[in-house]
């Protein structure tokens, strides 16, 4: 698809979402709406939070991005919005000229949905000053449900980092050997995914008792014989994102450690013989805490996994907390999890795609991990 | 200071700006606040907007931290809060946890200052459903103040951080060699970057007319004889940042190229010497853009620096539209910018502090940069 097509693809998405919410415009304000909505990242719009970066639509035509001064020119050039409008960082209120936006697409007294769960409380009230007869509505649904599904070009895009993720993985426990430290296994794996393509990476090492640590930010202990060994790989490659984990032991598993493994890809597995549209996501969650259950062990985290695209935690998350049925062309995550702090913990984690007839593994295809991985010459 | 200290002087440090405001207490959401208050990062934070994590201070001696209930363990680790109380994610309203603390601490009815900037509308919403007699102020000023003046500790840390980076400027400076590629440049200094201990680091390089876009992204672009090279680090260690900027010719300047950056030089000289508690930083920015324009020359920017700390940017600004007075312990940083855009850009940045006698510089001792620095062997 064209460029211009992926353009208009998500913005006919975003406005039938809009109409079929009832609304007359859709604002987004969020790094991540923002980005999904524009196209393209404005630099210091994630570092710099009092720089306000705005996408507006409107209508059946209005469509504005609203950026400071001094991000103007890359988002004349990069911005799928041919309407990028200013604001000075010192001098204006960005919610100024959001007002002054609604008002020009004629929808200043109408229904505009905003994200009540990002817009900072004083450019809400400041918006509620300026347009006294529209209505805010949160724009949460209307977003998540649209970022749900989705495009060609999305899916390209997720399948390319995470195929890269996956590889990389397999690499950099092959590499494995004792001796070498967390923060060297991350920067190798850190190394290797910037080398294929990616703009930022993060990578969580726990060996050891640090296996059973959440989210376990590399340190300079050496990897020892016997050690559990947790490898998590986040991509971020031309703003679309990868999530993989690796559970392996250094030199031979012990029955205990084979047992644990067993219950967590034997509920994996289970959830993906359930994995087509139709399937509540509620129900994928239940079997894989019933699966647990069932073998004595109780789950660490209250979600199996979460949707994965522009940013790393998205809708659907996989939960019971959640009424979502699966649809083609959701993409997510499942991340069996199971922590034993201060002894040792397992997690495994791949990207999966819903398709009309079932689903396809983004991840997971390269190094097998149905068995506990072993590593270490 | 022993971590009990530092612990000690934050806290005290925020509840009198916050007695001197008049406020019964003191409650920050964002990254930089919050981790600022916390002496430490959730994780989690900055990348899930939807996981809340929250500072209180009440009174004489009320201090609680909320975070979601995945962060628990590791909040209370790591953070300087005692008291860390959690929320479900799926289940909870975070602002509902923030209601209840501030009940607890008896100021439920009184004067509390929220980060009306950054505190999402349907929190701020709910807050004021529980609490109705409570009255809420911003809390901006009460943090920008507070945390524009560095304690030892953070002297420390931003001294480190500035002393690697400007180490590292010029080492990938005296690397450049014609046909590297500005994304190998940017990796030499990431690299360097993460040896010295930095947890985390961007990296713009920008050459040719290239140079002359403000933010440069590195890309495959390979540097060549005559280009003007724009080398920006932004370092991330313990907390605390780096920000240097370099330019240099590869090659033998032109005389135009040597006269703009005299004229840069200039301006941040006539600078250096105002710099002494007492100098209103709109002075600092009067004197830089009146000795750019004496030349000539029109500023790009709408500041001259920035102050830096747990943020990159943060108060105070150094421009016209800020009515801060210097005083002993602000760190900042001076950037005289100049894009030409289609032909190249200048721009020199290092880091400052003010003392009670004058400045120290943080960065810009190790490679002397008065003059235009030429590189490529």
């Amino acid at each position: 698809m064209t460029h211009a097509g992926a353009e208009r693809e998500v913005f006919q998405k975003l406005r039938r979402a809009m109409r079929a919410a009832g609304c007359d415009a859709l604002v987004a304000h969020s790094v991540d709406n923002v980005t999904y909505t524009a196209g393209f990242a404005v630099p210091s719009h994630p570092t710099n939070r009092f720089r306000r970066t705005i996408t507006v639509l409107a209508g059946q035509n209005f469509a504005a991005q609203i950026v400071v001064t001094v991000e103007a020119n890359l988002a004349r050039a990069t911005s799928r919005f041919a309407d990028v409008r200013t604001y000075d960082q010192f001098g204006d209120d960005p919610a100024d000229a959001l007002a002054d936006a609604l008002i020009e697409a004629g929808v200043g007294e109408g229904r505009i949905a905003v994200e009540l769960d990002y817009l900072p409380a004083q450019d809400f009230l400041r918006l509620r000053e300026r347009l006294p007869r529209a209505t805010f509505v949160p724009a949460r649904d209307i977003y998540f449900s649209t970022r749900m599904i989705k495009t060609a070009d999305e899916i390209t895009r997720l399948t390319t980092v995470g195929t890269l993720t996956d590889r990389v993985a397999g690499e950099v426990l092959a590499a494995v050997r004792p001796g070498m430290s967390e923060k060297t296994l991350a920067r190798l794996a850190t190394e290797k995914m910037l080398d294929g393509g990616c703009s930022a990476v993060k990578v969580q090492v726990g060996s050891g008792v640090r296996s059973g640590i959440t989210n376990c930010a590399p340190t300079d202990k050496a990897i020892e014989p016997g050690d559990v060994l947790r490898l998590e790989i986040l991509g971020d490659m031309n703003q679309y994102r990868s999530n993989v984990t690796r559970t392996a032991v250094v030199g031979a598993p012990t029955d205990e450690q084979r047992k644990i493994w067993d219950v967590m890809i034997g509920a994996r597995e289970r959830c993906k013989a359930l994995l087509r549209p139709g399937t509540p996501v509620a129900a994928l969650y239940r079997t894989y805490v019933d699966h647990l259950r069932a073998n004595d062990i109780e789950p660490t985290l209250r979600f199996l996994g979460h949707g994965i695209g522009q940013t790393i935690h998205e809708e659907p998350y996989i939960t019971d907390a959640r009424d979502v049925v699966l649809e083609p062309d959701i993409t997510f995550t499942m991340e069996p999890l199971y922590m034993m702090p201060g002894r040792m913990g397992f997690h495994v984690e791949d990207m999966y795609r819903v398709t009309p007839d079932g689903f396809v593994p983004i991840t997971g295809t390269i190094t097998p991990n149905d068995a506990l991985i072993r590593v270490g010459g």
